[in-house]
Parts: C-alpha cells; structure tokens; sequence
C-alpha cells in the first residue's frame, strides 16, 4: 500500500484550487479507487495538502507513473520535480458536521466557527462546502453572538500585531464607491497628527482599483510584518498591502466563494472587516459607509442595520468603533484605476488648484472624525485641515513612501479617448457599476495606468459634444474594447433632457 | 472584438465540470481579462456551454492560438479538432438572484424553481451555485408547496413517458442498505401478474452496487427510451439504467453537488425520487424506507416525517403512493456487490434451496404491498408469493433479460479469502457503511463481481476463527487493499463477548 507517484509540474494554473493529474491508467488511482473530482491527499515530507483529482488520457501529456499538480498544488508543497508523493483519500473534514448543522438552522458556538476556520485554512473544506459554509450564513442568518465568535476565531487563526497599550487607529470603508480613494490622504493626517496607524489595505478583486494597487503605482506595498513595524515606528503610519500579512487569512477563502455567489452577508461581512481590523491590532476604528442606489450599501436603513451589527461586535472584541455613513450617490474625485486615482491623492495632499474637492473633504471629515474618536473630541476636523493645508500631511506621506521603499510618481497612459455627451443637458446621475465595468475593461486594475477620468460632476451643465470622460488604456486593443461596450451602453451618465 | 481560438482536445477528464484551457498569453485572455476560473461562455456553430478557465503557462503543452477542452466541455460542444470557438463572458444566469433570495429565507415559487432547473441543465450556473441552493434547501427548509414545485419543475424540464391511461406501477427504496436487491425480483413478479412496471434504476455512486450495475451483470441495461418501450410492451416490465433517459435530468446535477456535501435534505430528497417517478409516467408508486442506525433514514421519526412529506407531494403529483417502512438494521441477502448481489435475485427467482430468505421476504412484501395499491385488495401478498413459488416470476425475468438484450450467467471473482471471527460470540450488530466501504475497496461496483459474501447474519452464534464473510476481488491488489481495511477496523461486525 505505498501509494507514491513521482511529481512533475503540470503548468497550469487554477488559481487557488489545488489540482493532481493523474494517468488515467495510473496504479494508484485503480488501488484507491480515485476517479476525476475526487479529493485527494498528498503528502510530501512534512507537508501535505488536499487536492482535486483530474485524470489524464492515454496519448496526452503525461506519463503513466507520475502526477502532475496545478501551480497552486506546487507551490503548496514546495515540490521538486521527481519528488516522490504519497497519496490517499483524506479523512472527512471535522466541521463539515458544523456546516451542516447551521445548514439545517442550528446556532454555532465558538468552537464551531474556530473548527470551521482552521479547516479552511489547511484547504481541508472543498469550494462546495465553502459554498454551504457561506450560504448557511447568508442574509441575517448569523445572530450577533454568532457573528462576534466568527469574528473571533478568523483573528485568532492568523497573525496578529501588538502594539502594546497605545492607541492604535484605523479606517475601513465598506466598499463600492469608484474613486473614493480617501486612505492615503487620511493616514498621512492623522500619522501626521502623532497618531499611529498601520493601515493594510486589499488589492482589487472586482472593483477597477483598491487601495493597496493605487498606493502601489508610488511607493512599494508588498511588506511583511517586520518591515510593516519599522515603518510605522519609524513614520506612526503605513499604507501596505494586506494579503501578505496573513492578517484573518481565512477570509480571502470565504470572499473567494462569496464573491461569485454575490451574497449579501451581514455576519460575514462584520466578520470580515473587524476580524482584520483585530489582528492588525487597532483600537479606535472607523467605518465608513457610502450609501447610495449604485453603491454596495443601498439605503440608510441598510446602513443602519450594518452599523448596528458593525458597533455591538465591535464592542464584544473591545474595539472602540465608531460609523461615518457618507453619500454614496457617485465616484468620489476625477481618476477611477489605480494611477488616475493616485493623481487625485496627490492633488489633494500637494494643496494642486484643481485638487478634486469632494476628495479632499471626504477625506478631511473622516481624518477629523477618527481624530475625534481618539481623544479630540470635536477638535479633529480642524486640526485635520490645519495638516492637510500646513503640508504637514503631505510630508508625512512622502515620508511614509520613502520608509516603504522609496517615492515614484504614477505613470499615466499613452492611449486615451473622450467619451462626449450626445446632446446638450445637465448631469444628474452616475452608475457606479457601470463607470467601474468600463475601467477595468480599459485594463484597471491590471494595467495601472489605464481606468477613467471623469470631466464632469453630478449638476454640471454640459454641451452637445463636450466630453464627460476620457477613457484611459495601455494599448489600442484596450481601449478599443472599452470603447465598445461604453458606446454599447446607455445610461452610465444621466444627462436630463436626454433623447431616448 | 473577434475573440476565436482553434480548438484541441486536452485529454483531461474532469468528470461533468466542463473546463478550458488557454495559454497564459493567449490573446483572448488579455482582451477579455479572463483569469483562471474565470466561467467563460464558449460558442461553436449552434452549440454553446460555460466553462471554467484554467490557465496554462509557458513551456507546457498548450500553443498560444488554441483552446484546449475537458472530456465533458468536449463533447458538450461536440468538437472536432481545427473547429474555431468564440469565446466571451456569459450573461449572469437569471436564476442567480432566485438562489440569493431562497438563500435569505425567502419562498420560491414554481416560475422561481423551473428558472433554476433550466439553467442548471444548461450548464449556466456554477458548481458554487449549485450548492448554494442545495444549502438553502437543507434540513427543512422547503415547505410542501416548494418542494411540489421544485417536483414538477424537474419533472417538466426532462423526458416523459408517456403509457396512455394504464397503470402504471413503480418502487423505488430509499438507500443505505447494502445487498437489498429485491427490484429484479419485485418487477419480474408484478409484471408476471400482469402489470406494467418500466422500471428505470440508477448506478451506484456512493454505494458498493445500484440496482443497475447489478442487472448489467445479467442483461444489457443501457436502453433509450424507444427500446425501453419496447421491453415493457412486450413483457410488461423492465429494469434498465434510468441515466440515458434523461427523465428529471436535472436530479444528476443537484446530486453531484449535495452528495459530496452528505446533506439531509427531506424537500430535495422528495423532489428526486417523485420527479423521476412522474417522468417515467407512473401512477402507483410504493416507496420502500428502511430504518435503521446505520441506514440513511435511522429513526422511525425521520421515516415518518420523510413519509408524510412524500405522501402529500406525490398527492399532488396525482400519483397514488404508499409507504413500506421495513427494517433496515442489517444488510439484506448474502452479497455486497453487482455480481454478488445478483447471484442472490437469482436464487431467489429459481427457489434455490440456499437463496436467502430475508431478500425473498422482503421482495414478497414488497409486490405484495404493490399488487395491493393496484388492485388486489389485500391479496396482493399471496398473489406474490404464488407467481414466485410457481417459477412464473423466474420465466418472467429471463423474458425480460432476453427482450433487454439477453440473458447471461453473472460472473465471479478469482480472488477471495475469508474473514474470520477472532474469538467465539454472538453475531450482534452489523455496520451497514462501513460494510459497504470495504466491498468498494474490494473493486465494487467497477468491478462487477468484487464484494463481499456475508456467511452468518445477525443472531448466529460462531467459534473463534470461523469464517463471518468472504472479500471478493479480481484482482490480488484490490483484495490486499480491502482486506488492510477490514483489518484496521474494528467493531464492523458486533461478537457479544468482544474483547476491548
């Protein structure tokens, strides 16, 4: 019964889910009775995973006593080509009964949800029981103590920083808003003001840019945790990418099978954000909420039932958390893609004549209100402007770049087209979904540099064939490619008066 | 905008989950920003499906220009090499939003279930999809009105059969008990009475034999629909394999995803079983649900509420259905296996001195009960019994056999050893699952004449060292496999007096 195979790379990529190829007239998959979709333990010296099974005919490209893993699959294992692997059929994951007790309608305990988590993270759960996972819990189906012991057991499975007793202070904004890149300019204030502020923040997964690839076309983002630490000693605050921290790492897996089901999940969603806010090792935290009919809160009412949820976990986890429920009705600034959107921050920190002001004040009220929520009480939204205009902030900011790694300005694109009104009107709406559908088609978030930059605001008046945007691309293909579905679209701006 | 590649096979199977590769420069990848497991709709001529991507780096064994398919997508797209295949996103199914809503708790109607069946059967929603709704379904939580809907959806979106105004007979047995084979015997008595029962049975997945891998090993099984209508004209009866019908052909899909996820799903478990029912045109339906600790329904309370369930849906469904609640403590005849459980119906069927009594009982009851909800009024038992004792049953069978195809002996495997008692007792309890377990390492049901041979039942008392069942295998791998199972466990057979 050794059941080993020698292993080669198979060159394919499957994203996260790990993958063996194996001959289909392959010894061990005839003794273990293995066929395709089967899960499948491997074991390789010290270290192991579980992976899906594919099976490889006669005649293709691999050899009858080898198996061939997915990159995931590889590097998990650290493989070396030859390596000789042990496979079998992995025992039931423990939680799985866990699963589908809160399938069925059952509560779960903190043991529960820790099983749950630990489970995930040695890759032990298969996406379809990740998929249950996340539906049992779908809607309003994890109750408040529900949600504080995920919360919990999701910090406790990762890393956690320490800060020892001072007062550590972040921001999270619960998404959905192009362009609302306040983050660089709120971390530099309030670093700026003494405080500390090690800020992590995630990459894009459906959206045309997120913080950390905005923050990345200036300065490098891709730290770990020692570098992390010598920077926000060194400057009190940091604008890092989160991925790499392991900071709650099971939530990447759980976003991974939520995201394409789109659910809307209170619990998981508290759970998400507190949980990293936790490990990071915050003490004051501010949520901000954007609602708006295209943004992904939709209306105060929602906002209220998140905030509600978002408050009494907080409290639980000792947090001191306050909500800063703000209008979510357009893009925020001109630049929607991370290096159109780095262009506004600097603006906005260099005191530039045409500094989106929408950005600057979204960021000055949520500097001040995290000021407050510290110890300012009320004295925050001054002092935040008093840094912005003194250039404070923006000394802190290039001071923070320089203890990243180093400075650099954003690039901009070579090929770029405007989008012009058909008819003369006023600007009375904007789909976010849809302005955020037409940047990543020009390339963003992949493509740095490419996205849209907006020519008008919501009330401006605009003539027959004056611009509303320009579209932003790396190359011709790109921006033809966006341009289609732009011109295939109506409605992305709503200009009244407008011909049907 | 044409984003064709030239397709090639890639020799993968990967079982239903129809997959594309593309290599990691292709250009339909950069334009349309595919990643991997990104879900791509693929079109070729007048056929489409949705795939998921892999993607395939440089070096390997993919060119740039072509697009390689999974066995599945394949075959779906009925590809030849050399044809070019256009490749875009695919609109979102509409059926997702019904999910997410029956997710939150909300009640679908039939146009809601109908919309997800038919886009399950084509392929649009996802394997993550597809748990989703299984877990919003789980335990309780489709009421009577749903689960009639989810019924006459799945019924509606496959084949029916059509019988005109006859009755129409048909059994179906809730799982879990290995070696209870009494369909063969059951549907050549109720036919030999004069019945029509076409009778359409599933392959084993999970278990060791299903009621058609055990007819293959006495007659062809793999009929279409035209053939099956011939057999049942002809004879009145027939036990063929009901995959290649596609009636309920949804049933497949939700199945793959609820069996790996073990979920207990009384609305879901009703839907299948009478969807397939109504689909072959069946107008009185027995259902058989043994009860037992390790059967799949172990309390008679569970039996009760599943039977009330099926009763009031079947109702609905016009059709004139009883329950049978039979004992489901131990394994039923001598053998565990295709082959060996056949070996069993046979002897049955020609009164062979040793044939075992438990499955002629529990056949006899069964079309007795049956015959009863025809017509017979309570003389259905002794009608039964007569057509099996008069060989009329026996000549019944094998005119079924022949008309499928002919008839052959089952075969029987070259390797075998016993298992033996390791100290005196009485035979107590036996573990049903792990029973089945080592028949499957053993090579069943691939293998048709591995399995197991139980020698002693439930109240025999037996000497140290005599033989309690025999592992049958065709191969001496399989057999040492099975048999380093049997080994390691301990307690699958109950000897009172068991030493610790």
């Amino acid at each position: 019964m050794t059941d080993t195979l020698a292993l080669v790379p198979s060159g394919i990529d499957t994203y996260r889910q790990p993958v063996v190829y194996m001959h289909e007239d392959c010894h061990v998959c005839r003794s273990e009775g293995f066929a395709a979709q089967t899960r499948i333990r491997i074991d390789l010296k010290d270290r192991w995973i579980i992976a899906t099974l594919n099976v490889v005919g006669r005649g293709a490209w691999l050899a009858v006593d080898q198996a061939a893993l997915s990159f995931s699959a590889w590097a998990a294992l650290e493989a070396q080509a030859g390596d000789r692997a042990a496979f079998s059929h992995p025992e039931p994951p423990a939680s799985a009964s866990m699963i589908r007790a809160k399938a069925y309608g059952e509560r779960l305990d903190q043991a529960g949800f820790a099983g749950i988590v630990s489970d995930t993270l040695d890759n032990r759960l298969s996406d379809l029981e990740l998929a249950a996972f996340v539906t049992a819990c779908a809607g309003d189906r994890l109750d408040e103590a529900e949600t504080v012991a995920l919360t919990r057991a999701m910090k406790d499975a990762g890393q956690t920083l320490d800060w020892g007793d001072r007062a550590v202070l972040d921001k999270h904004c619960v998404g959905g808003l192009p362009g609302n890149r306040t983050t660089p300019i709120v971390v530099a204030i309030v670093a700026a003001a003494g405080y500390l502020i090690p800020k992590t923040s995630s990459r894009a997964i459906t959206s045309p840019a997120g913080t950390a690839d905005t923050m990345e076309t200036m300065a490098p983002v891709a730290l770990d945790a020692a570098a992390l630490r010598r920077v926000v000693e060194a400057e009190g605050g940091c604008i890092v990418w989160g991925g790499g921290l392991a900071l709650s790492p099971a939530d990447d897996h759980f976003i991974r099978v939520e995201r394409p089901l789109d659910f809307d999940s209170t619990g998981q969603l508290v759970a998400s954000v507190l949980s990293k806010k936790a490990a990071a090792g915050a003490t004051h935290v501010l949520i901000d909420i954007p609602v708006g009919p295209t943004a992904k809160v939709r209306s105060a009412g929602a906002a209220e039932a998140l905030g509600t949820r978002l408050s009494s976990v907080g409290k639980a986890l000792g947090l001191n958390l306050a909500l800063h429920v703000s209008d979510g009705v357009a893009p925020v600034g001109r630049g929607i893609g991370p290096a159109l959107e780095a262009l506004d921050v600097l603006a906005v920190l260099r005191r530039a004549p045409d500094a989106p002001g929408d950005l600057r004040m979204r960021a000055l009220d949520l500097a001040g209100h995290l000021l407050d929520l510290a110890q300012e009480a009320g004295q925050g939204r001054g002092r935040a402007e008093q840094l912005l205009d003194s250039g404070a902030a923006e000394a802190k900011f290039m001071a923070i770049c320089a203890a990243q790694g180093g400075f650099r300005e954003p690039g901009t694109a070579e090929q770029r087209i405007d989008i012009c009104a058909p008819h003369a009107g006023q600007l009375t709406a904007v789909d976010s979904r849809r302005i955020a559908r037409i940047a990543k088609l020009a390339g963003a978030p992949r493509q740095k540099s490419a996205g849209i930059r907006l020519l008008v605001r919501i009330g401006d008046r605009v003539d027959s064939g004056q611009p509303l945007y320009e579209l932003h691309a790396e190359t011709p293909g790109e921006l033809a490619y966006a341009l289609a579905y732009a011109e295939s679209q109506s409605g992305v701006l709503t200009l009244s008066g407008e011909m049907s």
